[in-house]
């Protein structure tokens, strides 16, 4: 309405926020965050709970979800020797977000 | 602890949330969204609220969102021409979502 309005200081997005969205949207990263909320899960049961992700790839995301401190890896020693993944304090708190997604999903992406 | 909860059927990851959240955390996806959940917004101020972003990326993103059905376009004839970018109902209902992650990003990404 006013012509000078473009001018006007927009709304800045938060770099915080467009760091964290961009680390859990990148391809296959949601995916496995998104299962390890339910329980810790062995390598072989996240690859079945993300069906299409290669192990390389699920590999390198687990490596760089530990690096970003949203995921641990826990080994215990026996035979074999067990590894299980599971989700950092900071990685649980992503929870809220994710079952807010969920429920946008269910309701706006059914048909896709 | 079990030798065989390996083969325990793993938690499915939903394909419309892996959809979606992929859909939204593509790069300056997620950012452009968060902006126009403040109010409309016309390209420039777009533009300007998600610095870095090429005005020719930011075109081919919301053309990519419109096909979604997350933001409308609204042209105005005048001289200038005035267009405006707007969530849909759809893209409305992602603020519950991108407030958890802004919270998120708040408490756990400052220091990143």
């Amino acid at each position: 309405m006013d012509a000078t309005s473009a001018t006007d200081s927009p709304p800045d997005v938060c770099p915080h926020f467009h760091e964290a969205i961009e680390l859990i949207g990148k391809r296959w990263t949601g995916a496995i965050v998104s299962a390890l909320t339910e329980r810790p899960l062995r390598f072989g049961e996240l690859a079945k709970a993300v069906p299409g992700l290669s192990d390389r790839l699920l590999s390198r995301r687990l490596r760089e979800l530990e690096e970003e401190g949203l995921v641990e890896r826990d080994v215990r020693p026996g035979s074999p020797v067990s590894v299980t993944y599971s989700l950092t304090p900071a990685g649980q708190e992503l929870r809220p977000a994710i079952v807010e997604l969920k429920a946008w999903a269910r309701r706006w992406r059914r048909a896709g």
